[in-house]
């Protein structure tokens, strides 16, 4: 079983390497190790057995696709991972693995940990897109072009306004998103009923071990408490839509009736199994798509939030899934999009004989300014 | 015509107020009014000229309907609206009039000043709501009741514990929703293709002014940049969420076999046309029902964002009465949970026979110290 | 309070009538009057009784906005409306009122009357822009033109091909449309817990005169069982999509570069607030608008489908304004497309030279038997 | 790389094979083959290539993770398989192969195919859901239990016509997918413009032997017509909103302070990783997350609807992961619930308990006809 004919061309090896099995068992396996050094540290359970949980649990193999399996029909993955865990373990040890812990504890923190991974891989490219859209934008602060508004030819812009804007777009979404991963993306420990019981009264402490441990923030539980996830997952899409506006604007401008700019040539991409000659906007394709996507998965993050009680039936469960495919949509736009802007070729002189078809001047307005404004001190 | 019937069970008056058509008019004329003033200002007019303007306005009586429909075929309001503003001016005043500026500047700030005041309509009811639901929390931080996980009996929590998750997803929400209106309500300037042309190289200034005297933040022109639109529209969308949350535990609460808490007794509310004993959770309903069409709505802010060029089509036209629409819902969900939570009535002899019932004790485990980390020093 | 400015843009002003205030009202009398005649038909009530109600009814006279106020109080609409209609009557037509039945019996069943009046329009409407742009489809059904992929030039296509596809999708829309409204607009008359108690046995045959009556189709109660309602809001969601694909081609087709057709001209529309030459595509805007904000809703109808027991909390309450809203839309992008449609300027020489630009000769592979499929023997 | 523990919770084994790499690359073959057959029977290409390419494609190796990495940079699957594919052929065949197609003929193709073969598991399955609970609703069709409206107790009802509901609401989604995948399914045979070109004017009996041979049905190209994929997608979302109907009923049954019905007993399935005397109704768990996920997927099928032109950019590769993904969830809610269903363990003393706790009578009013008109003759 693989499934990367339809997860590739969306998204990019290591984003769904972060998401990957092998990933979610790893956190998983060290959130457990996290609590019990944490415990261990306060007193709940002898450093001794915390050791022993993590010896037995770096030693642990487990099978993915078997315990896949095991979890479908549990309902949930922190029972048979246990199992499979407390089989390598004895005595005390067996007995304290994931103490005071429940199941939902380990996939929230587990999400976290990915959604901290995916983050810094997706900033890293996001920074690439808007920073190669700030340099060709500021290449052409000055080149007069057609500016176009409601798809008519309007006044003329500097043909780098619109890089610019685009740009800027992007720029807020990634502080956005640095700022609801920066306050968001916390450890969950907070035990069957969220009061973490079973904690001898540590529980407070222990997560906050377990939040230095993990990379993660601390905070109280936030079980059915999802504004966290609702908001990283609405701060990946709006940075999914930034991202599709630079598209748009590049594939609109590479219609040959246009021509002001394409994106670059590379071996193999962006041909036709029917047409040899042609130069699909391939990287705008991945983009666009992730743009008619994203929408209905943050609308899904949103359905979710009314969870029952202490913990809910369904929401949370919904989740994973769905902020996973945030991230893998992000990845796939934002790298086929860097490689876009990095290598766009613009024509200036089919910018200028668009302008003189379009009987413009060079009144650029303001452009210039707007330019700096936008780019601001960033590059 | 009217719909009230449609609209008000789900909004409050003062927020369908907001965003009723004599709102609107009184925005734009608004805009226009401060447009003159700033180009006085910064001498791009004559302050008589400015004044000509502000008095003319002041005095234009607009009927909303006839102006809906001349809007209608023009497909946009400025140019109908100049038309009869015009009509009221005369020499340079008439010529000077919406000077540099496209109809989507006003529609955009328009929108912006109704955010604001949307905002601050909003942010009242959201803390009435919180402020409730954690009065409730603390009298109940040290009762013993049933937890209740997957809407299953799990272990003992305290009372207040679930009421102070609420509360403290709402607070995040509204904090959330603070930082979105603070940075992305900004006046819109840019004219017909977002260059400023037009402004004798003074528009930075003129849109501060501008700014100042409407109540926004000021920045570059964002006609087809709608990182903004989106983050405010999916701050609301999540405040609803967390509002819906509080609604689904009170009717969960409130069901005849639990009988834990109900929302208050209020005459002529939350009866049944056909059975005259039942109590309804009425308000619940409404913050229900808000949160199944919110995240659809937001869906739809994110899928306008990909817009074309200077000034796109089809995508900002589509934010404005989505955007109403949201604050509409949120008013309605805010308002009702403001009162089921002010008037909620807990029932301490269910809570202690249902836990009883259920075989728990009375370990809490650090339920007190968690209600007070989630409400934090806010009350 | 009026709010034409934020509906009319998007809405014709005949389905904005239908779901007005006046609409729903003389429809929910005319359920009470359908159900009082249906019940004395079948022996429930006296003959004279329903007479009594009936002309007690039709001489009530009702203010939306107070009505409104009293039904946002109440959390339904039937239980303010029948103590108004009740003050009317007396003696045993006051006693029998609304005999049986139940808010959501008042509330499905108005929705219902008012989805016949409004796919009624669409239906006109969604067959004028098919017809038209079927009729350009033929008249260049033998103009080879620059058939574009992934926005890039391909390989020539008849001119008509576009606009065939077009049509088809709309063609086949409707007709999904008209089977959905066939098959769900449903009378709805469960009372209290869908059991039709208080109806001495004869429910399913007063339903039955109800729907005959009232126009609608019959069927067991349907509460909680929103299979229907969900099918007809998805079918007009799509009929949206398919006009918007229309609006998308034409849209682009006007582009100054291109040029290939353009809108009708039409006194007093698709003018700038800025740039008196210009010539916007209005219509496609309020199509492609329309196409941006109606998934979301449908997204509204779906989530709110898992509803409890035998009457559901906040899901069904949600579904009214929702799907008003798809029919709102849907009405604003089917008039507007017509008027584009019909009018659509073609411009013959703009393909040949943008053709000849493209170096394509004129082989459109099966171009004219493809549009005849498409256009089939509907014309 | 494996993504089991992401996939597996929400999806059957059976449902994820029909969309893993291993079926889309033998599907697009399949496509290959019956396309070269299909052109030798109208004698576009001679029958020894057809069966040439025939042998040559039976016996192409393809290395899916490698296919798919090549498929991402290529932007479309069918170039680097046409190109794998041609490798294993000579002469006339290697010319012959995928004549008059491009890319996304086949990636549209295969998506049907994978359609069908998706629709009838997920037809098996709904119909078992919907089997077990029309035998208990008809087992407990004279059994008076609680009616429960707005979460609130009502009237007596039968027991078994909530039940009855579910399934009648579950029957009458199934029916409308069967309707639109038997319309909608459709081969896509177009051609690099939609034109058919390069089939020597045999293009429509071409795809009608194809269609044949794949098991679909045929009619003009739909490159940019969406309506058949949107109204599929829709389809499935309304039936997972049918399952999560009978899924929010049996979670709320099952609640302890209710108890009139419990998941079955399985082992391994429903516990609690911190409770181990609870009972999770895990397979209602399913079903809600589903419900919680699909209204988003549907959304981005209609947002995808107005592509551009001949063939679109974005818009249509977007819809087969989006596709993929509804039936992968439809597949896990209707096994989960079938088994619910099946295993359903209805406790009638509590049923009794709860409603002489409720004062409630044995009046059911018609329940038991309306049983038998929701369970028509389907049983």
């Amino acid at each position: 079983m693989s499934d990367l004919l339809r997860l590739r061309p969306a998204a990019t090896p290591a984003m769904i390497a972060v998401f990957d099995d092998d990933a979610t068992i790893a956190h998983a396996c060290a959130f457990e190790v996290a609590l019990a050094r944490a415990q261990a540290a306060e007193g709940v359970i002898a450093p001794a057995v915390a050791e022993a949980i993590a010896t037995g649990v770096a030693s642990a193999r487990i099978d993915p696709g078997e315990l896949a399996e095991a979890a479908a029909l549990a309902g949930t993955l922190a029972i048979p991972l246990m199992a499979r865990l407390r089989a390598g373990l004895s005595g005390d040890a067996a007995k304290a693995l994931h103490r005071g812990a429940t199941s939902q504890d380990v996939a929230d923190s587990v999400l976290m940990m990915q959604v901290r991974a995916a983050h810094d891989l997706l900033s890293v490219d996001g920074h690439r897109v808007r920073a190669a859209l700030a340099r060709h934008a500021m290449d052409h602060a000055a080149t007069p072009a057609v500016g176009r508004t409601l798809l008519q030819d309007a006044l003329p812009v500097a043909f780098g306004l619109r890089l610019a804007q685009a740009a800027a777009g992007i720029a807020d979404a990634l502080e956005q998103l640095d700022a609801a991963v920066a306050r968001h993306a916390v450890v969950q420990l907070g035990g069957a009923a969220g009061t973490r019981a079973g904690m001898d009264g540590r529980g407070a402490a222990v997560a906050a071990h377990m939040a230095d441990a993990l990379g993660l923030a601390t905070a109280p539980p936030w079980h059915a408490r999802r504004t966290g996830v609702a908001a990283i997952g609405a701060a990946v899409g709006i940075l999914i839509g930034a991202l599709g506006k630079s598209a748009r604007d590049v594939a609109l401008l590479a219609q040959n009736a246009v021509g002001e700019a394409q994106e670059p040539v590379i071996a193999g991409r962006g041909g036709s199994s029917a047409m040899a000659h042609k130069r699909n906007p391939t990287g705008c394709q991945v983009a666009l798509s992730a743009a008619t996507r994203a929408p209905g998965l943050v609308a899904a993050l949103l359905a979710g939030m009314p969870q029952e009680q202490e913990r809910g039936l369904g929401g949370w469960q919904a989740e994973g899934p769905v902020l996973a495919d945030l991230f893998l949509l992000a990845s796939g736009s934002a790298a086929a999009m860097a490689v876009v802007a990095k290598g766009l070729a613009i024509d200036v002189d089919a910018i200028a004989r668009n302008r003189a078809a379009a009987g413009m001047g060079e009144d650029m307005g303001e452009s210039v300014g707007i330019i700096a404004a936008l780019l601001d001190d960033r590059d």
